[in-house]
């Protein structure tokens, strides 16, 4: 399969999104893979995170500490570094015409901090303005499984942050923010059964992906 | 000198502003001083910081990195750090009918991160809504001094944090942001001539501090 026509492919931005245990590492590999097999390479990142500076705020988003941390100061804390990554990393390489492939982005703020943690979405949402302007991500990969599955899977993979020690009910609540976002926009979302065995999930992945990035041999 | 009445004075929010080498440090002292002598106990607290994440914050901001930071990065852990300092610190003791002293606030917000960078006051006024809701200082005390002087002394004290190493123009502009709002809220603001001799400044915060916290046995 390559790249069915040979008009210069702009840059894209898509972002890998899910709670825990829905398998992100692995499958956000095999999406680079994917995309590297099309000819395309893409700069791989992640949120929070993906520059030095917005890495030691995601320490601090991820540590334990000595005092509760309030929910506007995590909602704060996760713009932050958003600004950081997007003007030290993501917007310099789309403006490049590069593709950016991101672990999570503004939909887990959404998700997380919105559903998860209760935070007003028109907070978010203004945040999400006065920190992307316009930049939105063009298609968003959103694996989806049941919390209680993707807890149990978590739980193998070492000491929980402070947000895998959060309660299944948290995590339900996630889940619904990230199907409410999909179901808001699903043009932009591919939602996959991330329950199904790595296989299928990962033939689901390449068919729908490359279907929507116009990159399919596929009629 | 003592409390004037006999009525319990409730908690009262003070802050203390100004650039950098105007004496904040030694007169922070001093006011604490002065209103002990008055029977009043001030938590003493400063920003960024005042509790361990927002110091940990405040590390962020004053070191050098190996990037650029962002000025909307700056800002947004600029409220993050008082997000989490007010819920933590100066709310419940405010709520608790304590005295607070907190050495730079949202005023140096305005003047640092608004006119020393250039950031849209509009952006920071959202950001102060979101964060404080209502709260404003009771009263602020705000030491001015020309910049030249100012970093003059600062200099003779140990080695430059990321904002000690800008350059005169930025302080120039931090001083006239602060200045503007001064002028805006003469009501709020006692703006002392931090140039004078220290036993002068201080002489001077005495006398319209009490007076204007109606401490004072002057009529």
């Amino acid at each position: 399969m390559t790249v069915s026509n040979n008009t210069p492919v702009s840059g894209r931005f898509l972002t890998l999104e899910g709670g825990e245990g829905v398998g992100k590492s692995t499958n956000i590999q095999f999406i680079t893979q994917l995309l590297k097999k099309q000819g395309i390479d893409c700069l791989v990142t992640r949120e929070p995170g993906g520059t030095e500076l917005a890495e030691k705020i995601r320490e601090l988003l991820l540590s334990d500490h000595s005092e509760p941390v309030g929910e506007l100061t995590e909602l704060l804390l996760v713009f932050a570094a958003r600004a950081q990554h997007l003007q030290q990393k993501i917007k310099p390489a789309l403006a490049a015409g590069k593709w950016v492939l991101c672990d999570r982005f503004t939909d887990a703020t959404f998700a997380y901090q919105g559903a998860g943690r209760g935070l007003n979405r028109d907070v978010i949402a203004a945040l999400e303005a006065l920190v992307q302007g316009e930049l939105r991500p063009d298609l968003t990969v959103l694996l989806d499984i049941d919390p209680a599955i993707g807890l149990a899977r978590a739980g193998q993979c070492g000491t929980p942050d402070r947000f895998e020690k959060e309660k299944l009910t948290f995590f339900e609540r996630v889940r619904k923010g990230y199907q409410e976002r999909a179901d808001a926009e699903p043009g932009r979302f591919l939602v996959i059964d991330a329950s199904a065995p790595l296989s299928e999930v990962q033939e689901e992945i390449e068919r729908r992906l490359l279907l929507s990035l116009n990159l399919s041999d596929q009629p």
